[in-house]
């Protein structure tokens, strides 16, 4: 592992994480969900390493955590025994999903219909009919339709009685119901999160409570997304739920600045960019991070005309310059007040910046390197994440 | 190196090479070249494989290759001697190009600032007064409005006076000028990418022609974009241009399908995924392939309302279903002719389908491998990429 005492001496682009920051980020929604009396089970797959995974159950007697592929369960099985899969499983993964399963204490498995059952057991019947049983969550949709069964279908208590009560209910054991409101991206107010957010909690936990009245099972009722748990009401456990599970909080990002969820100063993670090319006779300034150091999320598009669109970043200490368009490698920065002249004496060729990215589940992912700021903005330290669809 | 037979075998997401398509449309684009009296020199920043590298050069007496970071520079001296790093360098960087440039016959610098000049200068008087001289490129702003110089500006002939006749001469071998029109992904029609092809070859071809007429050097005029080399004009040489750069077409995309620059039997790459889940009741279903598989390239918005926006891809086999979101590793799919029932009978929990991705520079980079498939659609092999910001 490579030390280097200056920012400036880093090769760029490259990805800088505060980790006071993304420490304080971790306590607070544990505080949160401890004063809520709910459980955090929170997402890995906004920085896909094992360090921010254990800031994010620190303290916390049960140690569970989500993630969003096999591979990344699978990188995670070094650090924790209670891993969720929380994507569908589909058939061509239950192999490798009931291996990682046996590895550590439980890897649960996401359905919202009954071919994941009936591919389940199938598996299980084919080849370990004797051996450990399936540990799963059912998918509500509360309202987003993504992902999840309708919580209102007749359907979708079938699922439940056949896991529970039927003659596959041997080979499962049933960890409850799951939400997730990724519309709340889409939300333009904090009063409207607020609302999504005793919505979700409505939809998910009346469900669980419905669940229960007819005398199944439904130990965890699961609700989340970053926004949703920044704005969650004071009475979320007479809901219905048990447990929240946010990912991005971790980081936060330009996105959830913008949706009125934290404020700059929690923003734990940057880009580093170099200016490569100055144009004063256009205003504009070309940096090396483009969509595979930024990713091409426009970010909360909804949001304009209030917020300049498209835009895929923010410069940190100069509010008004942002990145107005990304191409492969290269970032082009304007001045959106006004297009108010950029001082060009602070951003000669070769000055390093950074960048705040719309969207840091993204961001992260195309780095296979955290470099670790210290209060003093120096770095002491590495972070090594997990990189998805890359083998060697 | 694993090997598989059939498609149905491998994990997903995966990124799939028709080999046959690939090597075609490398080839054709020789041909295109040749009839029109110019070079080529390709940029491998769509594929980052040595494989394809070599297809784009087949046959060619100069083998000469762009890329887009140093890093892709470094991993393609294992195939080719002569390289262009086509981003304008920064002085950080110049340590590692002069590295690379020693190692190789040259690595060819980009510049259009003064800026430029003198950092380079500056590194060869520190380091190496008796080594190796830089190579150079001047990029040229052909209406684009990316990097480059203005072409109509005084400064910019200045620039090419102090690399070639002032005290500064001895440190440079100018190569010429080179542009790149990004704008072109931003057209309507065939034709208008015709007048904007005939518009570069003129601007950058001109200024060619101008610095010739003022006794400056110029041996290369290089223009470029897929979408532009699909549509060059007949007197391309006649304008001045002496070369073409294209990238992209190698894999071609469904944005290079609908801005009209081939058809869907052209593109050489497909993302395999796996249907996660259905949702008849909403005529819409989930695939394992999201942002961190296509990426979040939007494609062609600016073809709206005529192409369904947003839109991250097309089922191959089935036209009318398209991505219509994706979130970090699910993509969701719907019709969108006149929202027509899916034939859900075929996209079963398990079913595997193939996806043209928007972008496929942006979708390879974001694997490790390329499977290649033979005419009969079985896996025969597979390809290493080099891929971006990632180090073990």
């Amino acid at each position: 592992m490579v030390h280097h005492d200056k920012i400036k001496d880093l090769n760029t682009p490259c990805i800088l994480v505060d980790e006071k920051v993304v420490k304080n980020n971790c306590k607070s929604m544990i505080d949160r969900a401890n004063q809520l009396g709910v459980d955090i089970r929170p997402h890995m797959k906004t920085h896909k390493t094992i360090e921010i995974g254990k800031y994010q159950v620190e303290g916390l007697k049960n140690q569970r955590v989500i993630v969003s592929t096999l591979s990344e369960a699978k990188f995670f099985t070094k650090a924790f025994k209670d891993i969720l899969y929380a994507i569908p499983i589909s058939p061509n993964k239950i192999s490798q999903a009931y291996e990682i399963h046996c590895e550590i204490d439980r890897l649960h498995l996401m359905i919202d219909h009954i071919d994941h059952i009936t591919s389940l057991v199938n598996h299980i019947k084919q080849t370990n009919i004797n051996g450990k049983i399936w540990s799963v969550f059912l998918k509500i949709d509360c309202g987003y339709h993504r992902a999840g069964a309708n919580p209102e279908s007749e359907e979708t208590i079938r699922l439940v009685d056949l896991i529970t009560h039927g003659e596959y209910s041997k080979y499962f054991e049933f960890q409850g119901i799951y939400s997730h409101s990724g519309h709340s991206y889409k939300c333009t107010t904090p009063q409207e999160i607020k609302k999504l957010a005793i919505q979700e909690a409505t939809v998910t936990g009346s469900f669980g409570k419905k669940l229960l009245a007819c005398g199944y099972p439904c130990p965890n009722v699961s609700i989340g997304s970053t926004p949703v748990c920044c704005h969650l009401p004071d009475n979320l456990k007479d809901l219905g739920v048990t447990e929240i599970h946010p990912g991005n909080y971790v980081f936060y990002d330009l996105m959830q600045m913008e949706l009125g969820n934290c404020s700059v100063d929690d923003v734990g993670v940057s880009v580093l960019t170099t200016v490569i090319s100055v144009y004063p006779d256009r205003n504009e300034f070309l940096v090396d991070a483009g969509s595979l150091a930024l990713s091409s999320d426009p970010g909360c598009t909804h949001l304009a005309p209030n917020r300049p669109t498209p835009n895929f970043g923010i410069i940190v200490g100069h509010p008004n310059l942002r990145v107005l368009a990304v191409t492969q490698e290269i970032g082009k920065i304007v001045s959106t007040c006004d297009n108010s002249p950029i001082p060009f004496d602070h951003f000669k060729i070769g000055t390093k910046i950074r960048l705040i990215p719309n969207h840091s589940c993204l961001t992260a992912a195309m780095f296979s390197h955290f470099y670790v700021l210290d209060s003093h903005d120096d770095v002491n330290g590495e972070l090594k994440s997990f990189v998805p669809n890359k083998h060697w």
